[in-house]
């Protein structure tokens, strides 16, 4: 299909203008010398990460690729290696343009709050660009190489492709766990000794993990929140191609060819990065307020909402005319994506009740803001849930499980913007710390930290987003597994069903507890750490001597990858021990038990603990007795507690039910 | 059949031990004038908020049965009138016995341990035995009834019985969601004014609130904990009839009567009882250590446990023979059960790994001990699930669906013993409360602690058991209802069971959240009621003047009504909401989502609290620092949010599990 090639042209487009975006930030001045020196430690401290992990990677995908090409088949292994190289590849070109944005936006706050956020935004933007660029550009020449190799677009051709899809979760399952677990362990780690033991600030260059901390936000939410999002973004496109690709699927939409509609979700990717694009320009202000930059974003994602709609009306039109139901399934995810970041802001801003009614239980004590803070998790997952279910209802009324998978492409369609909004929020973190380890004045201070303050906002609406997108993309993969192994019915009332429901059901408890203990574990060796450098640098605490920043990145990169082996291993294992010991319908169990119990965990988990978040940040402005107050102490004890949940083990739970629904398409044959 | 008529025999006996423990533990010295004022106290109060639960119980009952009457059947509204009633009586029982008993084993300790485990395990015997008498009696009676009125014993027949198990279910709402939600506002109440503002020690009398703190130990696990398990004993019994009268069930045991599969699960349960007295007579020690008395109660229960295991044997082979199947698949279920227990200690003892590494964490604050409780809790469900799977796959294999429900059974088979175990607890944590109001020495002290001390850790493997017999009863319910909508196939593949089983498994959380958030409430009251009364009674804090103990009583009982009907009220209409909304598969993924999330968030519950618990315990034996240290302080914390976890919102998601799947199968019709 000729149409097919607008999905390169597209991705090179939105290529073009990361690289655009990448030039706008690096223009501006880095700052001072010490500024730079910071920066510079920080830039390098995200690169020998990045190259640790790199390596775990690299054999990681060896071992992999060679078992595909043996068990599988040698293309899928190809796909696989593409995949995953890609999605590396986005991950780097993140972490890269962030830590050089990070310093010019602390400098450029000196000319005042529009132009430190464009610069971030522009870094934002390369962030968002590359992911859905990288991602179609390779996933749509995959598509070529592999229907050229074998001559058809049929099923098992689109199943070689699944590949690809295994190979955005491999990168994920590193940059996300391992991410999740460096970040919050470095920011333990160095709160634990800095701000209790040894009484200094936060961000304060005298502490050796403060560095590590810095580096731990653009892992955890730069390279980690990306390869979470390519992993779902690329996973819902193939699994509604290989849905579509399915024998008998096209005779369900009368007058439509397979080929369109293994055609349509690319092309509704390749267009939402235009759209995505154009939004962007909507995205600029040159007022010095907080409001004022929410109210950019929401223009920038309004109008690539718009244009997303108008395009997947136009390419139902043209590509299955008289079946519009295709056109209302797609919008379903699309709204539904929408909604959820609405709810996710309702229950996690101080300015509404949730958060209100923590803030409250704090005057009380720790426990009783603890208490509140886990009802309002456990409460916020209602809507979400709803919205999740009306959303497969009304893409099943409309297009059946084709439309369910498109639901979730819908959803992840407009990921170029929305990902570059996400992407600001720990560049803009990292300048405020940059900005208070390089003394600027309040002025300074004071606008990286409104910066900082709406990118706690557009963090807690992303993470909604990324858990939606997770839930939808490992339905989609769901049912793609479903149709590789030519399962027409599942009986639930089969026990061995329900057990894999039920089994299925605690993995992520399970994962999560794992996740948990590893920050635990991997805060320990920092706390260590900076103890010991405390004691055995002469100077340091008068700061006349640097500590060492680089240990502290390497014990936590070191922990990180250590302490992700074995929830790894687990989700890639299970599927695959229950596939082969209870047979394909418990495995089908298993992921519909991971799926609904996963999405829950996770929601609640985020909610929680951007709920606590703000309830701290809430009684620091001044409210309930302020900072220091017996509320703000049981407030940051309810923050603590919230780190793990919402920065590792809540986002760690998106890539469990990916992981081991792709796990399920990809080892399809071994289970028939 | 004539042999039925050994169950209502059994369940008399089961009764007259009961009431003969009642007479042994009646005939002890209730102690001192001031003891005997304080127990008045307590009785009082008791028996002031079952007056006043039980007329709003009447209330809702009545309308109910009407709504029976007309919707169903008016036998099944007798039925469910007589379950209710009968259950009432039982906590009625359970709960003037114990608290006759408490102030009487504080007495008997001054003679020494034995003589005080006596009167505390003979009342623990008659909350016991009268649930299974009571029980077993009412349901072979109205079956007998039934029949009669029928003239066959067919499906529609054993239908009507599902009523009564509805009767126990709306008890049991009241008893555990109520009495959870009672019993820890005014534990947290009238610690937060009493140790926490003014002061004053634990179970100080001149706390308004430490009357209803103790009243609360009954309410929640006396009645509470009796309700649930009486309800998950008919429950179970009543499904696996149910299930035996399906229309070609009888067809799969070859040469078994339908009659036989009816009958058995009520023998079983008869012959139970039987062997739950005869254990209850190797319960006994002469000595007075801590470890005499586990050994005695682990005597009982294996005797128990064995007796049960030749009945069910010997049944099977005069019943089924040659269906040997049968038997395996009761004992898979008796067996898990234990295994369940053993589990659950392990986890929550602090002889053990999981609750150590907690100690370790508070040693570095209360978010990190927080957050160790959460990820021990999280990790705790993982050999549950594997030990309910395994139960449910050999009882399948064994015995098919009739199988996995008699699993059920099985399990519950020797609840007699059990539950005298678990009532024992609350009985000796009382007898300590009053000891201490009535200032006895620290030798009495001594004894009351050492009990109290074996209380927990029988009350955490009865939450455990409570927990596993609540899903495998609610399994059990879940395949009658698929029976009785005529169900054999429910595709897991359908959006819409999908979208019942996300649904399913969000609302414990949702539950969870509403009770947790009612504990809060309830509690606010209380402190505001025991600050008042420290104000305005002249003379309370200096000890000439008694607190107003009446006042926080009602307080807490009507504010445990009022908070309660939000989640009850959920409970009961989502199976109805969707079951007419999405249809009967749609249910069926409902109750399947809420089962298995349900289970989980339960154990994570019950063992997250009882490890935080143990931490304090265990460093307030003087280890990490002990009492009054910053290790204490954060186990202290941990231990308030677990309080909640594993006296309210846990247990009373065991109701919610059952009490759906009830309303499922006695709403049955209206899905057809």
């Amino acid at each position: 299909m000729d149409m097919l090639y607008i999905v390169p042209v597209c991705a090179l487009i939105g290529l073009i203008f990361a690289g655009l975006s990448y030039a706008r930030m690096k223009k501006e001045s880095p700052g001072d010398d010490l500024m730079q020196k910071i920066a510079a430690a920080i830039h390098l401290g995200a690169m020998t990460y990045l190259k640790r992990q790199y390596t775990a990677i690299l054999v990681f995908v060896i071992v992999l690729a060679v078992v595909l090409s043996l068990i599988i088949n040698p293309l899928t292994a190809v796909c696989y290696v593409v995949g995953a190289g890609l999605s590396a590849l986005a991950g780097f070109i993140g972490m890269f343009s962030a830590t050089k944005a990070n310093v010019r936006t602390a400098n450029a706050a000196k000319q005042g709050m529009a132009s430190a956020f464009k610069v971030s935004f522009s870094a934002g933007m390369v962030m968002g660009l590359t992911v859905v660029g990288l991602g179609m550009l390779g996933l749509s020449l995959m598509f070529f190489l592999m229907t050229g190799i074998t001559g058809v677009t049929d099923e098992a051709t689109i199943n070689i492709l699944s590949g690809f899809s295994l190979g955005a979760s491999s990168i994920a399952l590193f940059a996300r766990v391992g991410g999740g677990i460096f970040t919050k362990a470095a920011d333990v780690g160095a709160d634990l000794v800095g701000k209790v033991e040894a009484g200094i600030p936060e961000d304060d260059p005298r502490n050796p993990a403060v560095i590590a901390d810095n580096v731990g936000d653009n892992v955890g939410d730069i390279a980690g929140m990306g390869a979470d999002l390519y992993e779902s973004y690329v996973g819902a496109v193939i699994a509604t191609m290989l849905i579509g690709a399915t024998a008998g699927m096209a005779s369900q939409f009368p007058g439509v060819p397979s080929m369109s509609l293994i055609a349509l979700p690319m092309l509704i990717a390749g267009l939402g990065i235009i759209a995505s694009v154009i939004g962007s320009i909507f995205v600029r202000t040159n007022k010095n307020e907080a409001h004022a930059i929410h109210k950019a974003f929401n223009s920038g994602t309004f109008a690539s909402l718009l244009l997303t709609v108008v395009a997947v009306y136009g390419l139902v039109e043209m590509l299955a005319p008289g079946n519009i139901g295709i056109f209302f399934a797609c919008i379903a995810g699309l709204v539904g994506g929408f909604l959820i970041g609405i709810v996710t802001e309702y229950y996690t801003s101080y300015d509404h009740k949730p958060t209100q009614s923590i803030v409250k239980s704090a005057e009380t004590g720790a426990a009783t803001d603890i208490i509140a803070g886990l009802a309002v998790g456990m409460e916020s997952t209602f809507i979400p849930v709803i919205i999740v279910a009306a959303a497969i209802l009304i893409a099943n009324y409309f297009g059946g499980i084709y439309g369910v998978a498109l639901a979730g492409v819908g959803m992840l369609a407009t990921l170029g913007i929305t990902l570059s909004v996400d992407a600001y929020g720990p560049i803009a973190d990292n300048a405020g710390g940059i900005a208070e380890m390089s003394h600027q004045g309040p002025g300074v201070r004071a606008i990286t930290d409104t910066l900082d303050s709406v990118g706690n906002t557009t963090a807690a609406i992303g993470k909604g987003f990324a858990i939606g997108g997770a839930a939808l993309t490992a339905l989609g993969l769901f049912a793609a597994y479903t149709q590789a192994v030519k399962l027409e019915m599942v009986n639930m009332l089969e026990p061995v069903v329900f057990v894999g429901i039920l089994i299925g059901a605690m993995l992520p408890f399970l994962f999560s507890s794992f996740a948990m203990k590893a920050v635990g574990k991997a805060a320990g060796y920092i706390v260590e750490e900076v103890r010991r450098q405390f004691k055995e640098i002469p100077g340091l605490m008068e700061g006349k001597t640097d500590p060492d920043y680089a240990s502290c990145i390497t014990i936590s990169t070191n922990a990180a990858l250590r302490e992700m082996i074995l929830p790894g291993l687990m989700a890639i294992a299970a599927p695959i021990i229950i596939g082969i010991a209870l047979g394909s319908h418990a495995l089908a169990g298993l992921l519909v038990g991971s799926i609904s119990s996963g999405f829950l965990v996770a929601v609640m988990m985020a909610n929680a603990g951007g709920a606590w978040d703000n309830t701290k940040k809430y009684i620091e402005q001044g409210h309930s007795g302020g900072k220091g107050s017996f509320a703000h102490k049981a407030a940051v004890t309810g923050d603590t507690v919230g780190d793990p949940f919402k920065d590792t083990a809540g986002p760690a739970l998106n890539i469990l039910l990916k992981l081991m629904a792709i796990v399920a398409v990809v080892f399809a044959p071994i289970f028939l």
